[in-house]
This record gives structure tokens, C-alpha cells and sequence, in this order.
């Protein structure tokens, strides 16, 4: 039996680790998208006026910089609120972590690419490329969610004991992938509308949301 | 009840997890900082006189590193200190945090930028802008410290368990407005009068610390 | 006897500060792998097709993240599994660990090196230099690999308590040997055969790795 | 008493959390340095003949990255020996902690300019600046971890309980101190005699280690 407690405490500590790894990924990306911000160097006839000029240039950087950090400080979050779960781990749940990670430390990059070519003189040639790049990554991030919340919540695979509340697991998988899904919307708008309109798209999740939140715990 | 602790424990380790990705973003940038500093490079003529040369161009740049690494330091013991006392989280403490993060991460970028330009040719021209940059990504970082001292102060919200002292929280409430307070009277300083003498602000927050001190404890 | 679970509890601490420590080296080479992918940069005539094309010519580079990151992915979870077993730490242990690193820590630049040159236009000239550098960094990963293995398993050093089963420490150590085996095997196909023909040869590993497991657990 | 005992887990917590916060930085710093190596670019007339003079040319940087490589490890290793002993902790503990991480956090930039004017061709020079730098660098970190020694060692200060044997203290004040000074000698034997001899006075570090080990143990 306290062999029995060695191997409890031993799986335990291996969970723990897997959730540490992540976050230390998570921490990274995130400390990162601010590397792909350079700081502006102005070589002659330095002032006050061109660096202001400069920063005012950096302007879509820094939105592209503060939305990142927020998305990935919500999908740290949700991880957060998604391991606090589980109890146990398998081969698959740590590939699809694995996965999930990819594609997180993949937004320094989707982030300054978009963040590159939304500056305000290019903003006029309405690119589509960049976000629809942006926008893929923030999908696949959204598909590998829904796909551990699949996991933990299918009681088979004895990932989480106590077994996720149904109403909870309804719930959390919905908006896992509502979310992306509305991500996605923004490519017809964008290709069949206009590049400007779509940026738009995404206020809708929180009014989406509600709407979800209601209809979800009604039925109780 | 085993159910209970259960609970406990793992709202303990997710307190824990939420500490440990702050601890990982504090780490990451204040390491970050150095990448800002280009190592000299020097193609013709290589000498040991031309690469002292190159060194003391580098040092208000190494200034500024110090200064900053010190700064994330001090933040990072507040914060430390700070979770000292929590023992639950909300929604609103971890936006909070997320915020005081963003901050933080946005350090090695003011931090280079004020370096850049301080350099001593460029110091002749008594540039306000990147002091500016500066002083108000260090006055984002002291207010959101105030508003989650704010936060774990309050008993309403259950996030310190004992609550905290009512005069530790009025001293810690004090001086995480006052740190950012004296160093937005840079600003006036440099823009009333000039830039040279707002480096000397600074200087004044240890003296008014200490009257602010003696005065909070001599009430008791 | 306070004393001792005190020292008990000590050690253990110091072991789990070891295991922390590389995940956060895991977890910043991983992360850092997509540094090496730089932002396509046009400054003139920038368009969606500019940018599909700038895309399309970062595709080899993107394979060698994806590569990277999963091998980094794997070899953590071996380093997970295989220090699940550790309970106990010695210098060579820690020294072995430290060089496990350094070559994990080499990998953003070997993946940026052959990212660098296999990209559709060089891929022509059958580079093998930028191969052999990737293969001879995954091969010392391997043999460092396997040390620490037969390090764990020897009950000698008392690293593992129970001490490993002998049939998982045999397939561990043929497979850590495997896998880099195979990968030296891409160095005579490249300079003997083609390079085009080397890149295929990581393929063997599944279907090696399932004959060895079946032949190693047959003998039960 | 139950309040006592949560103190106790609250102050082991924050001493924990300061360690590893403290390895965060160790292990960026060590997967840093590898940043500082740059993917070696040929854009014309690519073989694998000049990719090879390229690495070729790298090798004092690869060789400066092992050194400095082995060097975080073993200061690493040294700080997770020393804080083995820590128990407790003060203010002056968490500044002298802070110092050492700024001489570890700039051992990347410290490595990096070594080893850029290092290399085959530079080397006739005769340069004395990078490598001074380094040797500043890394006796800094050498004085520091002797004041950090000093403090836990100290009976007065309740940093260690139980306190810290007094021959192993004698021992590790005594190792901490001399190395850096070894170092120290680079720097007369350079500008004295040829920076080629200086190179080879590390060398001299087992030796005497063994010796003050032998004296240091024999006075038992």
C-alpha cells in the first residue's frame, strides 16, 4: 500500500510536470511577441517629433502585441481551468497537449506577420494572406481544445475523478469550439466582403457567448 | 470530506500554477533585457582601443539594463510578497495579474528604446520622448499593483485567508501608489524644466518611503 | 527521525528542482525553434501573391519546426517516462543530464541551419553538410540518452527505488540506441546513395521500434 | 498552532518559489547563449564546401558556447547545492540572489562578445577587451556566490537549520572564492605575458580544488 501511495504520488508529480512544462511554454510565447517588436532606429536628425513618428508606425504592432497577449493569457486560462480537472494522463492527452503547444508558440510569429503588414500605409491594400494566416493558427489552437476537452470529459478514459460535471462538459466544449468557429468566420467576410469588416467579427463571441451560456444552463 | 481536501488541494495547486506562470513571465524578461544589448561589432580595424570605444557607447544601454533588471527585481519581490498573502483567486485577480504581466513583458521594449537613445551623443538632445515611453510603462505597472493590492485587501472578496493586516494594507496600498506617483513627476520635470534633472527624481522615492513609513506606524 | 524525513523530503525537493529545471530548457528551445523563422520581409509591391510566395519559400523551414518541435516533444516525454523512475540523483546523473541539455538547447540552431538550406531552390544541390550537422546533434541526444539510462538502471548507483523492471530497462535501452541508429543511417544513404533518399529513412523508425518491442516482450 | 503551521508551508512556499524562479533565469540564460550563434548565411555559390569553411569559422563561438554552457551548469549546479542548506530567508538574501542573476543573465552577451572576436582570424590580434569582460563577468558571479555562502552560513541569520556543518562551509567559502581568483589570474598573465597562455590558466582550477580539498579535510 505505500508502494500503492509512491505510484499515486508519482503519477501525480508526473501531471504536474506536464502542466508546469506547458505553462513554461505558455509564459514564453507570450514573453516573446514582444521580440518581433523592434525598436525604432532613427539614424539622422534624431527628435523628439520622428521618434514620435516612429512609435505612431509601431501603433498595429502594439494592438497585434496587446490582442496576442490577451489570447494566449485566455487560452493559459482555459488550459488552467481545463488540467484543474484532470487527475490522471495517457500517450494521447499528452500528444494533443503537445499539439495544442505548437501552435502556441506559433503566435509570436502569426502575430507578427499579421501585426508586419497591418501597419497603416499597407492597411489600404487590404492583404488577406496575413490574417487568414493569423486567423488558421487561432483555429487550429481552438480544434486541438476541443479535442482535449473531448478527452478528459469522455469518463472511458478515466482522465479526470471525479468525472467532469455533464452541464460543465457541455458547456466547455461548446464554446471551445464556437470560438474558432467564429474566428473562421472572419475569411468569408474578409475574401467575399471586405478585409476591414471582418476585424469586426470577432466582438460578436462575447454576445454569441452569453447567448450559449443562457441556452446551455436553461435546460437544467 | 476527502472530497473536500481534494478540492482544496487542487485549488491550492492551481494558486500555485498561477504563481509559477508569473514567476516564469518575470524570469523570461528580465533575462530578455540583456538580448536588447548588441554585442559591438566592429569589421575593420578590429583593437582592443576601438572595442573600448564600442563598450562605452554601450554603457547607458548597460545603465538601463541594470536599472531595469533591478526595477523587475523589486517588482518581482513585491509581487512575491503580495501572493504571500493570498490563499484563493477569482476571475478578476487573474485579469489583474495578466495585466501586471503585460507590463512586465513590455519592459525589455521600453527598456532598449530608453537605452537607445540615451546613449551620450544622442543624450545632448535632451529627448523626452523614450523617458516618456518609459516612466508611463512603469506608471501602468505601479497603478495595476495597486489595484490588486486593492483586491487581496478587501475582505469581501475571501482571496487572503487570515485577511490581511489593516496596516501592513494601508502601507502596502501607499507605497505602490507613491513609487509610481514620483516617478510620473519625472514628466513635469523634464518637460517644464529638462530631461537631465528628471534622471534625479527617482532619488527622492527612498527619503519619501521613509517618512511614508514612520508616519503609517507611528499611528499604532 | 524528523531530521531524516526532513533530509527525506530535501532530497526529493533537489531531484524535483533537477526535473523543473530541464523542463524549463525543454520548454524554451521548443519555444525558441520558431524564432528562427523570420518574417517575410517585402518592402516593395507587397500584395497577397508577394506574400503567398514569401510563404510558400518559408515551407521548408516550417517542416523543420514541425520536425523539431516534435522531436524536442518526444524526447521530453522520454525524459518524462524516464525520470518517472529516478528517486534518487548522483553528480554523473546531474552532469549527464546538464550535457542531455546542451544538445537539446543546440537544437533551434541545427533546425535553423538545415531549415536554412533545404529550402526549394537549394534543395538541388543536395547539401549534406547542414544534414550531417542535424543528424550528428539528434545521434549525441541519443547515445546521452542511452547513458543516462543504463546510469538508472544499474541498481549499483541506487537512482531508482523499486529499482527499474529489468524487461523495460532492456526495451528502453534498445530503443534509445534504435532511434539514433537509424538516423546515423541517413549519413551513408546521403554521401553513399542521394540526399533525396536520406530524408526517408527516419520512416524505418516506427516499423523497427514495433518489430524490437515485439521481439523484446516476446521473450516473456 | 494550525496557523503555524500554514506560516511555516506559506514561508516554504515562497523559499521555493524563489529557487525556482532562480532556476527559470538559469535556464534561459543557458538556452540563450546558443542565440547569440548565428545560422551562418551564404547567398551565392552555396556548397558544401563553404558551408563548411562557415562552421568552421564558428568554432570559437561553439567553443565559447560550450565553456559558457558548462560554466551556468555548474553555477547551477552550485546554487541548487547551496540552497539545499537554505531553509529560511531574508531581504539580503533575496538581493544577494538577484545580483547573481543579473551576472548570469549577462553571461549570453559576455559569451557572445568572447567569442565574436575570437574567431581563427582575430585571434593573432592579441585582443585583451572581450576576454576581460568575461573574466570581470564571471568573478562577479564569484564574489557574489561567497557573499551568498557567507550570509547562509552564518548562524545569526537562521537562513539554515540545522546550520550548516562548519568544515563544509569552510570548505565551500573556500571553493568560492578561489575560483574567481584563478580567473583573476587570466587577466595579469594577459596583459603581462600573451592572452594565448592566459587561455590555459582555468586548467589550474581541478588542481588546486583537490589540493584545498585534501587540507581542507585533513585538519579533521
Amino acid at each position: 500500500m505505500s508502494n500503492n501511495l509512491h505510484n499515486e504520488l508519482r503519477k501525480e508529480f508526473q501531471l504536474e510536470r506536464l502542466i508546469l512544462f506547458s505553462d513554461a511554454v505558455f509564459a514564453i510565447a507570450i514573453t516573446l511577441l514582444v521580440i518581433e517588436i523592434k525598436i525604432p532606429e532613427v539614424h539622422e536628425n534624431v527628435s523628439d517629433r520622428t521618434l514620435l513618428i516612429e512609435l505612431k508606425h509601431l501603433l498595429p504592432k502594439f494592438a497585434g502585441f496587446i490582442i496576442s497577449f490577451m489570447l494566449i493569457g485566455l487560452y493559459w486560462s482555459i488550459h488552467h481551468r481545463m488540467f484543474g480537472f484532470v487527475t490522471n494522463f495517457d500517450n494521447t492527452l499528452l500528444r494533443l497537449n503537445l499539439f495544442f503547444l505548437f501552435f502556441i508558440a506559433l503566435m509570436p510569429f502569426s502575430t507578427g506577420f499579421y501585426g508586419e503588414y497591418a501597419s497603416s500605409d499597407l492597411f489600404e491594400k487590404h492583404l488577406k494572406v496575413p490574417m487568414t494566416f493569423y486567423v488558421l493558427n487561432f483555429c487550429c489552437l481552438g480544434i486541438i481544445n476541443y479535442l482535449i476537452w473531448l478527452r478528459i470529459c469522455n469518463p472511458k478514459y478515466k482522465l479526470a475523478d471525479p468525472p467532469v460535471d455533464k452541464q460543465i462538459a457541455a458547456f466547455a466544449k461548446a464554446r471551445s469550439m464556437l470560438v474558432p468557429l467564429i474566428f473562421l468566420l472572419m475569411l468569408p467576410v474578409a475574401y467575399l466582403a471586405d478585409v476591414l469588416y471582418a476585424v469586426y467579427v470577432p466582438l460578436l463571441i462575447p454576445l454569441i457567448l452569453k447567448i450559449a451560456k443562457r441556452k446551455s444552463f436553461k435546460k437544467k
